[in-house]
């Protein structure tokens, strides 16, 4: 056993970070490519950097929000948190009363559990579906939110988007959309339109997901709504700060859809020839991925049995992060993360990278991954040193 | 009436908030001078400008956070929060069931709302007390909370302090001091001990308060119970990005107790001049104030008896900060902020002054304030425009 608990996960992440401060500190921070698609990038100018302040910074980044963030969403008014989890913390806690219920609509099951935290939380009940034809408000229905794309980035199909949002308001239910990558994905790639043009009352957006900007919430919609939630995140301390408002607007300004266009044809070319190289790699929207299950397919070495798909992933994950500074979520990702090896093309990084870079860099983590796993020695200190 | 509603305080901090962003951008930042001692400095490296990310500025300033925090705050482990507000938050989530009890101490009556706020929403129940023969733990007491110093900077006396902990931990109860300004005030001008010197079990500062930090908590104790509050956080988005702990690290490098300890002398300094000119001055540790009673005792003036003490104290500060640019909190505060007129000496700004500059802009303000009270255009032009 290689990985036992969460808290040795929480060991291997510290080792990552640790790799990550050493390779950054002596070669810079050029010398790693972050292909998470989760980097959260924070494009300040050099002169943005004495006006980030509380009161001088709310001045002058807060117009800029306003203005970038109704082009991005499309919306009356906006507002920015200091991330997505608690932007839906915040709206649940202003929209939704004890008793009340909170119904929770996504492509896909399992659910992001923020949600269904902040329902408990706020004692209110909750239901989730993932099949259109069993959705169905409550009597108590106060809030509908749809998942726009999924962690995997599948997305709703535009006539049950538009069916939820029907339903919802025949019953005078708010409809919040979830669209933390939905807001890029679903309208640059599979041009469905914005959530508030489909009617729904508030959206919420990940400015870290194909976009650069800082790990934050980005919520848009009716201003009254806006007012009653703002109020709530100020409360609990929930709400962006002028240095977070400063990245959201400065990647808003920077953010080109073509770039996300650019990775979708870059993704089948690259996909082409390492299809010929291995069996296990899938296409994602904007890159591909090599899920746990597949990695053990392609070892396909009796001596590994001992290790489970996950330890096999995060070992890879490793090899790719120590041998090729290529940063994945496995291993970097909080204690108990998807093990599925995510490349996003569509990540600010992956320009700095030639096709054969990343091509060599997969077959390579791959040989070498085969070679170390009856090697505990050397499996530990790949994953903990 | 000039401020009718707390609409109508948004509107005047929307004006502030703009006054602000047309100075800095026409004559940069240098030509504001912050004095709320609330500024919520950012002083990142410009080095440091390309580091801000989610896994490479974890990996890098989360080793300074270590470093700086534990020396600041002197403890087994630190964590970072969006807000104060946000760490009782998480804090309160983490370590009190719903149906028990938090008991909050602190120096006067009336609290910071975030702690009842708080308890409320994870169903417990709530005490405070100010006055120590009255402190008395309950049968289902989880966490008692001291507050070491309050917005208007009464500390507890040490004795007070000590007694509470040694109450509550012979009961088993977990101490928790929200320390926000006191962590620095209490220390550098009350030679108190650090709460967790006392034998606190936590303790959680804002960075902003009495250091050039950006607003964010920061929090310091045992390990285990950080690791618990920092999965609630995590849970929840309360933590703080990247970024914002990149500030925190920075700020704290830049920490010099000796600014506070000048402050005070200067403080004596000015304040015996302003007195001569004036009445309703009085002196706060580090600076001094003026309440919205004495500014009314000051003008005395029958013409404006149809405007409230607020009225009239929001006013001076947005005479203060249209005329002379010193930002105070009455005119860039939240909806129901105080509306006595702080002017902190130990703000960074404090430093391009002069002594003769801030009383200028004191004495001139409140000539100014004399003559508008009777021409309702010009107050309303002043507060709104």
């Amino acid at each position: 056993m290689l990985i036992c608990s969460s808290l040795d996960e929480v060991k291997r992440r510290d080792a990552a970070l640790r790799f990550i401060a050493s390779q950054v500190t002596e070669k810079g921070r050029e010398s790693l490519y972050d292909l998470s698609g989760l980097a959260g990038g924070f494009p300040l100018k050099k002169s943005d950097l004495n006006l980030l302040e509380t009161y001088a910074g709310q001045a002058i980044f807060s117009q800029g929000l306003q203005k970038e963030g109704k082009k991005h969403l499309g919306s009356e008014n906006v507002l920015a948190f200091n991330r997505t989890s608690a932007a839906i913390l915040a709206t649940i806690l202003a929209l939704v009363k004890a008793e009340e219920e909170v119904i929770h609509y996504l492509p896909k099951l399992p659910s992001h559990p923020s949600i269904p935290r902040s329902a408990k939380l706020q004692g209110a009940s909750y239901r989730e579906f993932d099949k259109i034809n069993d959705f169905k408000l409550g009597e108590k229905t106060a809030l509908v939110v749809i998942t726009g794309s999924t962690m995997d980035h599948q997305i709703i199909p535009l006539s049950d988007f538009e069916k939820i949002i029907k339903i919802s308001h025949d019953s005078n239910v708010l409809v919040l959309v979830d669209d933390a990558s939905g807001a890029r994905l679903r309208t640059v790639i599979y041009n469905q339109p914005r959530g508030l043009d489909m009617g729904a009352d508030l959206v919420v957006t990940s400015t870290d997901k194909l976009m650069d900007g800082p790990r934050a919430g980005l919520m848009a919609g009716n201003s009254q709504l806006i007012d009653i939630i703002k109020n709530k995140a100020h409360q609990f301390g929930l709400e962006a700060q002028p240095a977070v408002v400063a990245g959201i607007v400065r990647a808003l300004e920077d953010f080109h859809p073509q770039r996300i266009l650019d990775s979708l044809e870059r993704k089948d070319k690259i996909y082409s020839q390492l299809a010929l190289l291995m069996d296990g790699v899938e296409k994602t929207p904007t890159g591909f991925m090599i899920s746990a299950g597949n990695i053990l397919k392609e070892i396909n070495n009796e001596e590994v049995l001992n290790l489970s798909e996950r330890e096999i992933a995060t070992l890879m994950a490793m090899i790719l992060l120590k041998d090729h500074n290529l940063v994945t979520i496995p291993a970097v990702g909080m204690p108990g993360v998807s093990p599925t090896i995510r490349l996003d093309l569509a990540a600010y990084d992956a320009g700095r990278l030639s096709d054969d870079q990343i091509i060599y860099a997969i077959t390579e983590s791959l040989k070498r991954l085969k070679q170390v796993l009856s090697d505990e020695e050397a499996c530990l200190s790949i994953v903990y040193e």
